[in-house]
């Protein structure tokens, strides 16, 4: 599986589109604004960072109304900042990457409205600010030499390049399961540790010293991945495959040959690769957990405080990891299973929601770019 | 109409498509090839402009394989000028622009491919490459101040930001034609103006100092616009509407209300505007001719030459004018017209062809970057 040419989130506008199902990844970018923002106003000399043109880009944008909140948060930043700093506001090019397959078309008729929005919000004399699409992978160069001040990701490093090798007897699981053979966890840590120093080591190249960035992503709590939810979430899923092969709806070759191209890694692993690639200084690490239904924003840890029945938040789960993984199942399995599986992962994340209350940890990473490592 | 939200080219791949229907087009770009290498072989100070990265952008750059055509003809002009004066080959950016509405998504689509020919081409060291996409309009800011090197655009600064005002008069024609009253003449010219001086300002403002500028786009040979081939092209567009409005297949109102956003100027229209706009300095003005249809490439004026019988040089002719002008057309007249104003079109054309030998007349222009105004 080439993930580069198929990995994207699910196009269009319909009901099952990433554009339609984004609320929790909504939930994710508000719970990171804070973050966000300390990083911007510890930037050291922010006179010359904002002077003619401030760059920003946008790794993972993906294709919804968050992808353009995000460039508005980032806007609203620097401008506040610019004022208490008595700096005039530069002109601001902000660069929106995703891969080769995601849905720009729909992003960008987005725009007409988002310039309205910001010359109403910001005045004429504003800017101006240049929006721009960088399709490609980020685990590559995506830009030129030292030509960003600040990066921002959200919802995507979490994505590896590929699946990593290796995983031939992972058996029917999709993702490290609790019966998983021990070099599966090994090849995920592997990978993970691969693509995340080769995003480092890029970005090092493209953004200025003294440039930073802010990473917010799926990493874990629990060191072991089987206990933790993180392992749970996609078990489920490859039960629900599992359900299916018994009833002679899907090939057991197919489940064997299918494993998520994703990697949810603890805090210290993450300390680990950004301090041996060397090229940036860890400003801040911080975690922070969601619920699994995006519907569910009771954070309390009490059931009973639930406004939804389980059967729907089990339904909502289902739409959100729809929208995410439809496009990686479809090229595997093929789409006439789709429906069918996200139905059943819906009732087994409803059975498991009325006995535990699963989250998903977030990351949330500031660094700034310190040395150039060639 | 509010043209930046409408106008482009026929999106997807499939039969009336733009990215099927753009031979012509192709054969422009390699027309104006000798100019382009031309204008970027007479860059003064290569040393400087091929430095650490060089930016480039294509302008309306639409959504085929022309676009990528381009870009890879631009390429190659600078990595041999530069192997030709011993500089080290710069890193590249190339930013596509063009309407919020084009179908960048299929563009994006053949970025794998362009980028693996370029790797085997030129080999690993070369650039990087970096290639992304503007949307928006170019009668507008599109890039930050002084941020590009070298403008490229073919097939697109004749396309008007907007229908000129004042055509209420112009009744059954959708463009200047014999029966246009001559305030119709004066509005399209005013438009141009206004237009042409609004995209020149704003690259001004985009493009360092002795940076460079190639704008390929339909312009006419006579001064009297309903004489010259390009009226001609229009007025058999609006006869065909026209036998529709016979046949009770369209409204007269519609017609009336319809006039297209183009306009193709004399050679001293663009002088003029180059010369009071005031930045660039004219380095080449040029002419060449192409004919209506794209399968016809007999450029002697011999009918008898012609491999291909009349009616299927209209048909042709008939698809490139459809795959540039029916999101246009279906804006104004809904859809269920489209089919056979096009069969109309090319039955009026392949009558036209048989008795005349008409032809687009192409501008070329080659500017320098001299001086800024604000």
């Amino acid at each position: 599986m080439v993930v580069v040419n198929i990995l994207h989130m699910s196009s269009g506008v319909g009901e099952s589109s990433y554009a339609k199902n984004s609320t929790l990844q909504e939930t994710v970018i508000q719970k990171a604004l804070p973050f966000l923002k300390h990083a911007i106003m510890g930037i050291a000399n922010p006179g010359v960072m904002f002077g003619q043109c401030f760059k920003i880009a946008d790794l993972g944008c993906s294709s919804s109304k968050n992808t353009l909140l995000v460039a508005s948060n980032i806007i609203d930043v620097v401008i506040d900042l610019c004022k208490e700093n008595n700096l005039k506001t530069p002109q601001l090019q902000v660069c929106l990457n995703d891969l080769f397959e995601n849905d720009f078309n729909n992003l960008f008729k987005l725009l007409p409205d988002f310039y309205a929005q910001l010359e109403k919000k910001q005045g004429a004399k504003f800017g101006p600010c240049f929006v721009s699409a960088v399709p490609g992978s980020f685990y590559g160069r995506l830009f030129p030499d030292q030509s960003l001040h600040l990066v921002h990701s959200a919802n995507s490093v979490h994505w590896l390049s590929q699946v990593p090798e290796g995983l031939e007897n992972n058996a029917l699981n999709i993702y490290i399961a609790k019966t998983s053979p021990p070099n599966v966890f090994r090849a995920y840590q592997k990978q993970f540790h691969t693509d995340f120093t080769k995003f480092l080591r890029s970005r090092s190249e493209e953004i200025v010293c003294g440039g930073c960035m802010i990473l917010t992503f799926l990493g874990r709590g629990n060191a072991d991945p089987t206990t933790d939810d993180c392992g749970v979430f996609w078990e489920l899923l490859a039960h629900s495959l599992e359900s299916m092969l018994k009833e002679g709806l899907v090939q057991e070759s197919d489940i064997n040959s299918f494993n998520m191209p994703i990697y949810t890694p603890c805090e210290y692993e993450v300390r680990d690769v950004i301090h041996s690639e060397g090229s940036f200084s860890l400003d801040n690490l911080s975690l922070f957990e969601v619920n699994w239904s995006p519907n569910d924003t009771d954070y309390t840890n009490i059931k009973d405080l639930r406004n939804e029945p389980i059967q729907s938040l089990g339904e909502n789960t289902a739409k959100v990891v729809r929208a995410v993984a439809e496009p990686l199942l479809t090229s595997h399995f093929g789409n006439s299973i789709i429906d069918q599986v996200f139905k059943k992962y819906g009732e087994r994340v409803a059975e498991h929601l009325a006995k535990k209350n699963p989250r998903h940890t977030m990351l949330v990473v500031s660094l700034t770019k310190t040395t150039m490592k060639k």
